[in-house]
């Protein structure tokens, strides 16, 4: 895995990256202590920047080149329309959050930065460019949710978020995460090469300051 | 129906739309008199269009508004690129149209005009604007189909063109059809009233024209 | 001036509109104790917003209807890249920031939420949109410079913020935001009507909160 | 100049070249036997096509990374929407087609076809894609004016289309063809590299088979 371009961006920002998936609300998260109400505030943040982030995965079907392109950005697309944000609004019930609460929410400044900053680099972009914004998201969240998992190899029976760290680090997450890092394999082939690096580097280490930041709102419950 | 946005578009361009649903392909489709070389030709074009159409409905749900309207789009944009064109491989290959070729088929340039038309003015605008630029094509088909079908009320066994008669006369079909004079009837009340109706008929009118030069370049098989 | 549609928007967001433009870091501006490093790290931020301001413009030359709408959105264009950015360098080195300091800066957060924020939602939008988001910024600069000038109206001779009052109370730029006003108003006429307002007061009102966050960056200077 | 990536995607669709610069019309054109109903109706599509080829370069500003490069993207749409239309418009009276005339010209197919290409590709792809389908038009017309100037020699004096031959055969349009293919390398250096050249080839022919299109409407005076 260590010549993925996925790793070689991590790597080119190794203490963003830190910062982003090693951050104290993933750590709280981790050990159950993250309070009830900085883990309501995430979630419902969470719901809508997957609508966003869904935005953003409906463009992959638009810059896609062929139709199984397409076909693949367009499971995803709706995996998280049909599939994930359902679940979303279930899990939020569990916490007292309706779902009128949370298509009401106010969207948070942090929020905002990151969900626009991947939709305008992808619109701005091409594909690759598109992906590279994307990819800190899912790869950070396998590892942060693979991490949570290890942490509580006991077992997650009384663990408050059980289901977060279920949702992430089961295999159908794990398997999302690597088809991100081989298509970013397979652009850099097709549309990238060395010259390309540094560009992509910026983009990489910006979503990555960006979902730290989205962690931080999480923790301080900041709009 | 009368009043419906889509019925005082067509008003608008009573012309153009007839010479569109109206245009010798489809007739000759009807009457089961058109070339095999023509309706093959016109298959090849059609499976490249649903590609871009299946673009421009990924454009859909990247403006939509929330989070309906996203899944309402992707349920379209999902039947498209996971339903209709596997069934339009399987289609053509009855035909002996192969897979293989049908991705590999220089794009004609009556389908670019139209597709690109549908996808800039849909970026340029609103889904509002995107929405009336796809109408021509869905409403137009609807009403093809079911003229054709009318126009063998005694059965299609022996028609050589029954399978496509059967698609756009179906009742899927026509469902799809209602939806979009719907949609664009709300989103005229939300983001539209009166003094948009100008530009939306400068839109209508030439989709309805380009839809017009697909029949033209399906039967000169043209490219 | 009370019934133009940005007077309408600015009411509907009353509160959020004072805390942008009497901002501490405005109200510290004007008296003139806002402290260097704080105006500094603002100008540098200034200069990279002002980049993807120009871009917001560009996307206003691309959506737009007709000939006469190019050349005023690109008369803007032009004068962001080719006057105002370059008087922003000048005025920047004469507070000892080079003009390689500025286009290595980091872009802070709040820089980031704000300008693609107004990418994401002119390019979902249409023109109107892309307008409303952009108002703030114009129409809020504008009524900021010359509050700061009324308060300044002995001279400002020893003021270390001259310039920048001058810049944006002189006629020239009250200009540019008479004139972005009157557009809004003529958009809203031909693309808008009353049933565009919720979704339009959405925008400015999220614009709003985005260009308050601009100025508390600029205070703490946080990135 | 023979390794410049224009060159190169040149060689790469030689037949379609010819056939766009050593077109019918282009040949009738250098020898003044072109009708002048041809050169009329191509002078009022060439005008509704300059609005859509400035709105490209509008996409290029937006999509530029730098300001360099969106400083130079903003001055060749500067001369476009201040300078060549404003020329065009006066040309056009020459001719007896007035400036209302040419705005409420309904634009032809085969104008739509290449104008929306170009920005769908240049939307769904990167600044490298939208300058190489932008690139067979400013290349293309340099190496036809000069060809038309060639055959000239003698002097132009009598040529009904001196204007038209001298504008395009002139240093000045020569320059902008030169610095395309110049930023056509240097793109092709930063974002490419070979593994792009079979996606970038497919743009370039298929633009230049549009090109192409387009003096078949001329010459045909078609809609």
């Amino acid at each position: 895995m260590q010549n993925t371009l996925v790793e070689r961006l991590k790597t080119g920002c190794a203490e963003e990256w830190r910062a982003y998936v090693e951050h104290e609300f993933t750590r709280n998260l981790a050990d159950g202590t993250l309070s009830e109400a900085a883990f309501k505030h995430y979630l419902i943040q969470d719901y809508l920047f997957l609508k966003h982030f869904s935005r953003a995965w409906a463009l992959m079907v638009y810059k896609a080149e062929d139709v199984a392109a397409m076909q693949s950005a367009v499971a995803v697309l709706d995996g998280l329309l049909n599939h994930e944000m359902a679940l979303h609004r279930d899990y939020c019930t569990q916490w007292g959050i309706e779902p009128d609460e949370l298509e009401a929410a106010p969207e948070a400044r942090a929020n905002m930065a990151y969900t626009r900053y991947v939709l305008d680099a992808g619109m701005a972009g091409d594909r690759l460019d598109l992906l590279t914004t994307l990819a800190p998201c899912v790869v950070g969240y396998a590892e942060i949710g693979l991490e949570c998992a290890r942490k509580n190899e006991g077992g997650l029976e009384q663990h408050p978020y059980a289901h977060w760290i279920k949702t992430y680090s089961d295999d159908e997450f794990q398997d999302l995460a690597r088809s991100v890092r081989e298509q970013m394999d397979t652009l850099f082939s097709a549309r990238g090469g060395e010259h390309r690096l540094p560009s992509l580097q910026r983009l990489f280490s910006d979503a990555t300051r960006l979902e730290q930041s989205f962690w931080d709102m999480g923790l301080h419950q900041s709009q």
